[in-house]
């Protein structure tokens, strides 16, 4: 008996500027042959070449051959024009004006479609996470970027350029601190792990923080993780730092809140994975805007901010959604 | 011969805290029959009457009866539930949940939809106003509150609660104004009509402003539209205000560019009418915005942000739009 094509797994995979993930995700979103690879980000030619090794590494991991797939789906970090197949700009990539759905289809001879990866991750948890069981919902992704995507009757709102949901480079009013964007006072500016862990390492130079230090070595070697793991300590400084990035974050569901009004906001990327001093800290902010606010409780009293579910899966298992998404009928 | 009901006119119908206006609206957006008259806002019944008495004086105006119409639109301030027809919460109108759309159908024996206020203006200027043309638009409407709507291809987008876009009461990092919601810092705060004009009244009352108070009388006779006039003629307190009021508007563009992406933004509502000077200080705030996080650039670069093309009539033509948003097929 003949396995109908519809059927048939996805391999999603997740590109990062780091990293390449990618798995074999079935109809139900169980993951099998799951890899992990380094991304050659050489250019543009070296990425696409580490795309095709973690596809082809996971098919072998799964024990399956291209002819037994329905398709790839590829999350991409930056401004993705998801019809046209383009990859259009990405800092972490270094890209500009790829065509990756083209070059990979002729590459592994299978259809890939793209999306932008917090779109994914936004899909994943809608599909088989924290967002499971609502119509609408705002994903905001915590990692060395800050941006959001909406979830709205089931599918991804991209907008006119497929940037709505870019939330980090709003200005905070919270004070002067520069971006790595070249602006100042942006919201990935006071709560991206960079950021987190920048105004520790200020800190420390300027003599303040001692749990800081003594948890790494040098200054340089601490992390958004160290920080958080201070803040559990104790450390004044470290729990300072990340209750301004909470404040901001909250400032950020707020606002998300009350554009899209959806029935929930979930929580991801790596840095609410493991540790919860930030969601902590969001939470924390949300009571000390309510303050500030006070019209938002009835509005966020019926509203859940959950944590992501999916963990390590999600980006693979949102990138295989993305690729579904664009072929149900 | 018979006119087919679907070329029939509808009545659109503003319902403010003061005023309320009617018209009938072709199937082109032609007005006929305008009446704007008080509103008797001493509770939900005379509310009613009072919207009751300005449809038949429309009707009466435009010399028809109302099995001439197809039916009535009416935009609603406060949080409305369109489906169930019911009018929930409205600080201008004192009221909670009214079963609108029950009670004026009986009244007036003809179908009625209602929606927020803001919305139908969105759905106005969307269809004959200064966002013809774009799938995608968002109408920020400043006047005695400061709330958004966005439209998305070609439909409103309410959100959960319908309160999708109340932009009005995030917290700008501007300092500690307080705002009528009970809280501080509101976008509302800073620039809706009545804090434009109590800043005004505040700087007079401690002795500055000298021509704020010269074009009136007292500072209490003191409105958004003295102090627009007084920055026209070089009086700085005021352009100050009107600056500080720009540069925050300008923060919510970018924020609604940011979460929507839509094609254009398009500013209405009492404060843009008449007098450019808000205008031009929310275009210079964009420019000092773009500073503060450049990377807005090329999404705003290709977003024009027009003010709106309606003026007195846009919100009843928004009213009556909502009817047909209804009822097309």
């Amino acid at each position: 008996m003949k396995t109908e094509k519809s059927e048939l797994p996805v391999v999603g995979v997740d590109v990062g500027g780091t990293k390449i993930a990618a798995g074999v995700v079935d109809a139900v979103g169980r993951i099998t042959g799951q890899v992990k690879i380094p991304t050659d980000a050489r250019n543009a030619t070296t990425i696409l070449d580490s795309i095709e090794q973690a596809v082809r590494a996971s098919l072998e991991a799964a024990g399956l051959n291209s002819s037994q797939i329905k398709g790839i789906g590829l999350g991409i970090p930056g401004v993705v024009d998801p019809v046209a197949g383009v990859g259009m700009e990405s800092a972490n990539l270094g890209w500009h004006n790829v065509p990756v759905q083209a070059l990979l289809e002729e590459r592994l001879e299978v259809t890939c479609y793209i999306e932008n990866d917090v779109g994914a991750g936004a899909l994943g948890e809608s599909l088989y996470g924290a967002g499971r069981g609502f119509e609408s919902m705002v994903y905001l992704s915590l990692g060395t970027g800050v941006a959001a995507r909406a979830i709205i009757k089931g599918n991804l709102y991209r907008g006119t350029h497929g940037v709505a949901g870019e939330i980090g480079h709003i200005s905070m009013g919270a004070g002067d601190r520069a971006c790595r964007c070249g602006g100042k006072d942006c919201l990935e500016a006071w709560a991206s792990g960079p950021a987190i862990a920048a105004q520790a390492q200020e800190a420390v130079q300027a003599g303040k923080g001692s749990l800081l230090i003594e948890l790494v070595g040098t200054a340089q070697e601490i992390t958004a993780e160290t920080v958080f793991e201070a803040a559990s300590k104790g450390d004044r400084v470290a729990f300072d730092i990340v209750t301004l990035a909470g404040r901001n974050l909250a400032q950020a569901v707020f606002i998300l809140a009350a554009l899209y009004d959806t029935q929930a906001v979930v929580l991801g990327g790596g840095l609410v994975q493991g540790r919860d001093e930030l969601v902590k800290a969001i939470r924390a902010g949300m009571e000390y805007q309510l303050k500030q606010s006070p019209l938002f409780g009835p509005v966020l009293e019926g509203m859940p901010v959950r944590v992501s579910e999916l963990k390590n899966g999600g980006p693979v298992l949102g990138a295989a959604a993305i690729f579904n998404s664009r072929t149900k009928r």
